[in-house]
């Protein structure tokens, strides 16, 4: 096996033994249930994971390759109208069967054909299908857990998925500051060379004027004191639709926060906990992020703005594979901007829109992220939940104005000169 | 112990037992997941018959019962406000956890503490309380299976509950005659002797004119002559709001039917089946048998007509016990009234409304049947999934107009004189 | 012409003539919009009860009759399946053409033909449906009135239909008091002569346990009563349902009802008024009344014990010709049964069902009442916006239980030897 | 009196003698209907644009001025939440009261203080305010119109607002040509001198790369040929989001249109009149025009694109003021860009987002257009329905994207050198 194989031999390993890993504190009752119509069950995600190696590769590609369950491309294709008819998304919930241990035979049946063919088959879009499949089955890890953590909110018995870490305890959060940056003319977006979702290209050349950024997270600290300063209660903060939202869902505080006694406490992957005030907010939607910013005299950076800050970084954080599953303090001590990856995805003030030229890739992976060019706004960074392997800085998540279960934060931004305050 | 003690403490283990006996298919999926507002999940249902037993004898009679678990009593109420705030109904089936495993521990639990009372204890109250909770338990049983049949119907796989029964084969149904009644003042409703529910009572008198009714249960076949007459697309044959519901609902056919090749199929507790024209029709609303009957120049039977016919019979049939679980062809050869007991639930005329002098059962248990009488419509003889110790001529079941997952289905009747056809 | 038709012409003419009446305070603006589904517009109510007498009587009987605009039956054909399809209910307030002016044309151009048709034509038919078609324009002023008053109580600037009337002014209601009534087989509804609807019909026997029934109507002083003891928030007095739609509409008091600096003021016909404590209570659901019955230890009448306390009265009571348009106090040092006639609808606790035998009229008008025989309560004894001549001791009107924006109150009743309180 | 000042007078007379003309071919009732959440009635405008005056001019400047009725904030606030408590936004169709007779008497009254105001003021802060509030007047008479459409469009009368002008006959559109661009640093938006809404500021440097725009709009011709090639049932063409609308909202051609016997008809304010294949297509969602641009291998322009190729261009075109009131077909023999201004408002790809160092205007006036820069698109260059004077380049209107009801249309671009097709 050639070298370049041998990697995307152990890159595809690694990935599907991830979400195995992931998905093993959970019973069949917990991997089947839907808690709501964004949410997907785990038991959901591991299957169109593998689903998507089905109809991605091993059908185009692999003369061989029987089909598990011919039934099963209805179950687990999401949103692709290349790929035929669909389970109706909010009915994800109602597949009791087959078993949790059945979707287990399913992943292994898989398995087994794609190392198969990855053993024959040497061609480039072989190869590239695959590691698409590896970034695609990443994408669905982070969503297992932020779906998992909505679906154990809803209990009243508040079900731990992980055991609680010992406390960080005490710590103070570091002032926050701001790092300046020069305007001008940058490239940003990705480069031909290794592997980037369609979204992220061509790399484009952008004019950025002169800004700054703030060199960690907003904390629960601070986010205590937006509450405490009638945030939730002062429409002139809000954008007209983020105001009718956060009367509607009468948002008073971040996504699962809950006062008792006093003290915010709020549900998190350990269980119900008492909220840090030196860690970063999280589960906070773009409406709530602009109204914060806006309350701050400040602003939520562009992507561009975000993508340059980032790019000579190392992209190093508080990323799954830490095991917190939960966003960290910003260490004090350190110099310049910190927690720009892992912890939590950062709202920008982008919609989530093509860059110029942008061309959807071929066949149905070309559903994967342009026909969602509409609504959305555009994320940076990743978070506690997301493979560190999985990320880089010109990477675009996206998600509608509203949307709060994922790991989402915020962290602001001015203009160079501007010094209100 | 007594004789009347160990009735109870029989009748109580038979009870729990059967519910035990008719989860044991399912896995803690299927037991977990709701497919419907109206329906329950099979877990919920096991906990909340559990739960009845714990709030309604332990709690208020025995005074060395130590809960289960202080949660259970907000997861598992049912709608007693008595009882205090509870899991809304719509959201039972977020709960992944307890487990079917834990919940079975509640069962024993709780079953170890009603047989150490019975032991203990020997007042009328306790024993009467018991015995309403076997009963509950075992309409609950019913439900268990209508909602089981529903969520599975919800599945593009179509899981099959129970192994097909062999096929009956191409059994002619019995043409439909049908029986007289004088007409006169008839008394009706529950004695005081015996269990009933409160609605059941008191027995009244009711003032009844001559009519007849149809001497066995309208068929499949009779069915499909009303389909391909276009019943379902005259407006003249329904109710207004029945005719709404038909179209808002696009309802073409009995809920699950499926035409295939110019063939009608169904989904069963034994999964996807070829519909049986000799069969009773079952999944049928109060709507479409009002349309049906209106169809036939027929009427539906009021409750006290059903109720007068049914009195001097035994109540015998086609119950759960037969482990057939759908409904079965009337016998030929026999004489006089057939099916009125077991198959399907038989829809009246009647609204639910309280008799005269009707007073709600003390405590929380007044809130079992008064509180629903309004805007629903009385069933009468019990189905397939009906434990046949549950059923008398009295008996009342009750369910909205548009209900269509439970085993019900129609008996024609006319009045004495009525020669229009 | 005949004497008998003479009386139908002088009926006819009166009834057409009312209902001008009713709309002249009316601008084209206020007779064109829908305050809410169930309301029509008046301009609606002026053109529809035209083409009822189009389309039941002119085009059937008269073959010189040229209709009007050959639009107009869909634009207003309320809901006779048999005549056609139809502007659908909810959008009824589209229409701001044709004008007022418009309709009154149509008004003069179809009362004219029916005078011509009446002079010209014998047939006990036609007598019948152009009768047919005075009642049924008697219930649209009904109506008319009260789709007034909820479009005008949606205004803040709470507009006046009417000029209000001087006050009765501070009478003391007499207290409440029962009337004893005898069992037994008794007659109920209309018998075959004179007109009534055919849900009336046909006289049926009825058996009715001894009971009572109160002198008087509940007034608002008694429902402030009510709410004091907090009868909106004790789930336990309220049906099922009732309590559901209490919640959701966050019921507190009657429909119109406001407290401002501790008193309560409410929107009539003469604009925003203060309650009067001696008045009858009105726009009442029947979940209200239900549930005002349950904690006064009373309960509904059905309506065969209203209609056996009603049949010797005389049909007298406040009316719309009184010309004020509100329920009023019942006049002390009067004897027996007071208000049976007049002032509000009054609840039964009686199901709209068929009499036994029912049959519904021939032709479209069968589709008069028949097939709302579903999900509502009967209400008996007309309002004060009842033309006095549409009354009957037989009359049935129904709603839906949670409808509250008819001149609907409670009578209460009980059982004969119900020493209860 | 200042030239100054009279000029501000002269076009606040304009502004207001539009307006009145505008609503003169209305009823009463016309007038007070909303026909759907997004559109207000004409009376509404026309109160609103005044109460606009009387909150932003008379009450903060004109000591002397007399609110003409204290109830009017309430009635006539749009969305100002600085200015108080407001009549929602569904609900605006309820005011029957005031009647447009009344409606009037308050535009009279405010004009008068108006012009009494500026007679003896003069401030720029006043004059500014006023002619912010005759900008607002030009947005509502716009909105009047196309509200007004929607409402006659609801009627199955089809009423005409405006008699046909003749038809233009038979014209031809000319082919389509593409302009090419060269790309480089551009200014865009409204620079400090002359009237600009705050959104159009402050002018900014933007990066554009060589593009190509077609020279005049989309046809109906051309749109009859994506409906013939299945535009509207290929979900690859759509949005997600587009497609989730489409089917739900059973799109299958512009609004307005409907197909009787093979040939396409449409709504106007002419009433119902044959589809003008040679015309513009108007009424149209940015889904289609995005999925139409997407069928034709092309996409939708840039707003810096946009207003980059306008700025040079003279303001001319098919405005409200030619009294056509519907698109016209582009001029033959007419070189260059066609139809940039009037005729069409065109949809660009650009959210309705700040620009860099956007700041609100002060005040009340700060919620204009800020708090809607979230899920909305920018369209450019006015309508048949937009005052002439009320255009200029850099101006940016915004709907969101399945907004139909407005008179808005398609013009195609394409990168410099994209020669697919």
């Amino acid at each position: 096996m050639s070298s370049g194989k041998t990697e995307i031999l152990v890159q595809f390993q690694k990935a599907r033994a991830a979400s195995r890993r992931l998905a093993a504190p959970l019973t069949d009752a917990d991997a089947t249930v839907q808690s709501m119509p964004d949410a997907s069950p785990a038991k959901w995600h591991l299957a169109h994971t593998t689903w998507f190696f089905e109809a991605m590769v091993l059908e185009p590609f692999s003369r061989s390759y029987r089909v598990f369950d011919p039934n099963f491309n209805f179950l687990f294709n999401s949103y692709y109208e290349t790929l035929g008819a669909r389970q109706p998304r909010p009915r994800r919930g109602m597949l009791t069967r087959p078993t949790l241990e059945q979707i287990h035979a399913y992943r292994d049946h898989v398995d087994a054909a794609i190392e198969d063919l990855l053993r024959r088959e040497t061609s480039d879009r072989v190869a590239a299908s695959i590691e698409l499949g590896c970034h695609h089955e990443q994408q669905h890890q982070e969503l297992l857990l932020t779906d998992i953590l909505h679906l154990f909110a809803q209990n009243p018995l508040r079900p731990a998925y992980l055991d609680p870490a010992p406390d960080a305890g005490g710590a103070e959060p570091t002032a926050m500051a701001y790092e300046n940056f020069a305007g001008g003319i940058a490239e940003s977006g990705a480069g031909d060379e290794g592997f980037a979702f369609d979204c992220e290209r061509p790399r484009r050349r952008v004019l950025i004027e002169p800004y700054r950024l703030a060199d960690r997270l907003v904390t629960n600290g601070e986010w205590m004191e937006f509450i405490a300063d009638d945030g939730y209660r002062q429409p002139l903060l809000w954008l007209s639709e983020g105001w009718a939202k956060c009367l509607d869902g009468q948002w008073s505080a971040p996504l699962y926060w809950e006062e008792r006694d006093g003290e915010f406490w709020t549900m998190t992957l350990s269980g119900f906990q008492r909220v840090d005030p030196a860690a970063p907010a999280v589960h906070i939607s773009f409406f709530e992020a602009d109204a914060f910013a806006r309350w701050s005299n400040r602003r939520l950076p562009t992507e561009a703005e975000w993508e340059r800050a980032a790019e000579p970084l190392d992209v190093e954080g508080n990323f799954v594979e830490s095991g917190l599953m939960r966003p960290s303090p910003a260490t004090a001590g350190q110099n310049g901007l910190r927690q720009m990856f892992g912890d939590v995805w950062e709202w920008t003030c982008s919609p989530f829109s093509p860059y110029p030229r942008f061309r959807p890739a071929e066949g149905a992976a070309g559903e994967y992220n342009g026909k969602f060019m509409c609504g959305q706004f555009v994320l940076r960074g990743g978070s506690c939940a997301t493979p560190q392997s999985h990320m880089r800085a010109t990477y675009r998540n996206f998600f509608p104005p509203d949307a709060r279960w994922q790991f989402s934060g915020v962290r602001l931004a001015g203009d160079a000169d501007d010094d209100r305050r």
